[in-house]
C-alpha cells in the first residue's frame, strides 16, 4: 500500500464563536479567535490517500486527478471566503480547524472512493504552529 | 553598519476594495480579494533596522527591545483583527499589503529612531508567494 | 478522534557523552557531538494530543491550554539552558534527542490527561535533517 | 520504541512513460511528466527507522551510521543522475515517485536490519506539494 | 517606491557543459552537474518589480497581472522542460543558473515595463542551498 | 554583475556576556542569552559573493569552490563548537551574532578575493526569527 499526499493552500476569514452565547462568553472560551470583526489565515491543507499501486502505471491515482478533486470539492469553496458565512459544508458548525478537517474529510471521502482510492488523512495547519489531523 | 531583522507573524482579516465603487468594479480590479464577506491571511512581517555596533555590547539595539517595539506598535493592533475596520493606522486606506507596509513603516520609524537605530526595511509576505518591501 | 499538534521551539546547549568514559571513547561513539565544550541547537518540538471533539465547542482541548502546558512543563525548563547540567528531568541521562523525547513525554503525559486528552506523539527535530518521534 | 528520521536531498532527471506506448498515449496518462526530453526535481527523501533505545548509549542506531547507509545505498546512485537510464534499481520500472519509494525501501531494508534496526517508512517529496510514503 | 515579489516554481532538466569540450573537461569544470544523461531541479523563481503606488488603487501593478506575465513569459516555457534542448531563450548558452537568471531578466524586462513598472531583481534558487540574483 | 549565495548551517554553543561584569549585570543587558551554563543554536549562514560572469563558463566562481572556502574558513571552525571558548576568530569578542557576522566577513573576504570575486554579504540567522546581515 502506497500513501500519496497533496498539499494545497487557501486563504479564508473565520471567527470561532458559539451562536447564542454573549460575546464575553465566546471571548472567555475562544479568546481572540472569537473577534466579531473576523480574522483569517493562510490554511495549509494536506490530503493523504492510499491504495495499491497498478503495476502497469506505477501509481494508483493520478496526482493531477487528486489535485482536481481537492480543488473542486474544497479549494473553490473556501479560498478567499468566509468560513462562517459562505461555506455550505460549515453551516451550523463552530468554525474551528477541528470541525473544518472533519467537514473536508466528509466532502472528499465519497469522491476519492469513486476513483478506487481510500482517503487516509486530512491535515490542516491553521498557522505554522497549529495543526489538526483527522483519520475518519 | 549592521542590519538586524526581526520576524513576526500575525493573522488578520481584510478585503481589498475602494469605497464608493460598486462590487462589480471592485471585483474587476481586485478580483477575489474584494470578497465583501472578507478573507484573511497569516501575514509574515520582517522588520530590518540598521546601526553601528557598540563595541562594549556587541550590538546596537537589543533584540528584545526591537521585538517589544514591533509588538506594541504593530502586532497588538493587527493580530486577530480586521485590517479594514479595526486598525486605526489603516483607516481610510485600501487594505492592500502595499499600503499596510507603508503604514507599518510610519508606525515604527519614530520609535526605532528614539532608540538610536534606523529603520531600513519593512517586508510583509501575505502568502508564501507574495511579498511586499518598503524602504521609506 | 481528532489529533492536534502544537509546534514550539527552544534553544539549548548539550553534549552527548557517557559519564565515566574517557573523551576518546565518547568521541568514537558520539563523534563531534561529544565535544566537552558543548554545542547547541534550535530544537523544534511538536506535541500531538488526541481526543474526541466536544460538539458544543468544536474542539476537545483548547489550543491555548495546550500551549500553556507545553511552556510550563517543558519550554521554561529547557529554553536557553544546558540540557546536561540544568534540566532536572534529564539528570543522569545521556543527552540524546531520543532520551529527550522520552523525558518530555513523561513530563507531559500526566498533565495532558488531567485535561481529558491523550498524549499521542512527541516529535523533536534537532536539526532540519534529524528528527526523533516517541509514541509512548 | 523510538523512531528516528533522517532527511536527505538529491537532484535527478526523470520522465514518466510506459515503454511501448506512443508519446500521445503517455502524454494522455502522465501529462507533462512524460516529456521525452526529460525534466527533473530536487527530491527530498525522509527515511524513518525504529528500534528500542539502548540505555547505555541513549540511542539504538547512530545517526551518522544511518546517514552513511542512506548515502551509500541511495544518494550516490541517484544524485545528479537520470532515474530512467542510470539507476540500476529503477531499471524496467516506470519512474514514478511511488515506484521510487518502493525501490528505495527494498535497497535500504536489509542493510538497516543488519544494524539491528527496523525500517519504518520511506517518504519522498517530489515537489513541496507532492509526497509519497511507503511502509513496506 | 514599493517592491513586490512574486514567487513561482518550475521543474526542469538541465546539464552544465560547454559544447566542444570532451566529457572529461566538462566533468573537471562542472563536476557532476555535467552528467550527459541530465539531472534536474525544482527551481524557485522570485521576480521583484518596483514602482510608485497609485493612491486610488493601493498598488502599482496588479499581482494577478504580474503572475500572468511570469507564467506566459517564463513558466510555460521552462516547466517540465529540458533547459538545454527545449528552451528558446537558453539556446547557445551554458545552462547555468547564472545564465538562466540573465535570460529570464531579458524576457521579463520589456513586458514589465509595458505595465509601467520596473524590473528590480530576478532571483533563482536551484536548490535550497544555492541561489542566484541578477539586478540587470 | 551576478550575485551568488551559498547557504550552510552549523550548530554551536555560545553565551552573551561581557567579561568583568557580574552575572546580574550581564543578565540585565543580555537576558537569558547570558546564561553561564551556555545555550546554543542551529545557525544558518548565507554568504553572497558577486562578480561578472565569464561567458565561456556561464559563471564567475564555481559553486563547489565557494562551498569549499566557506567550509574551510568557517564551518570547520564553528560547527559543534563553543563560540566563546573554541573559536579563534571570536576570541576577545562578545559572542553576539552581530560580532559573528563581522568576524566571518573578515575570515572570508581575502580568500573570496583571491578567486577574483567580491564578498557582498554575510547573513546569519540565529533562529528563524532573528537575522543579522553585514555588507562590510
Amino acid at each position: 500500500m502506497i500513501y500519496i499526499t497533496r498539499r494545497e493552500t487557501f486563504s479564508a476569514a473565520h471567527r470561532m464563536f458559539r451562536e447564542g452565547w454573549p460575546d464575553e462568553k465566546n471571548l472567555e472560551i475562544f479568546g481572540k479567535c472569537s473577534n466579531p470583526e473576523w480574522h483569517g489565515h493562510n490554511y495549509v491543507l494536506n490530503v493523504t490517500v492510499k491504495g495499491d499501486i497498478r503495476e502497469d502505471l506505477g501509481f494508483f491515482i493520478n496526482l493531477s486527478t487528486l489535485k482536481k478533486i481537492i480543488h473542486e470539492m474544497v479549494i473553490e469553496k473556501v479560498d478567499h471566503r468566509n468560513l462562517n458565512t459562505e461555506v455550505e459544508f460549515m453551516k451550523g458548525k463552530i468554525a474551528t480547524t477541528e470541525n473544518l478537517a472533519i467537514a473536508i474529510w466528509n466532502e472528499l471521502k465519497p469522491v476519492i472512493e469513486m476513483y478506487g482510492a481510500k482517503l487516509h488523512c486530512v491535515r490542516i495547519s491553521e498557522t505554522e504552529n497549529n495543526t489538526i489531523e483527522y483519520y475518519g
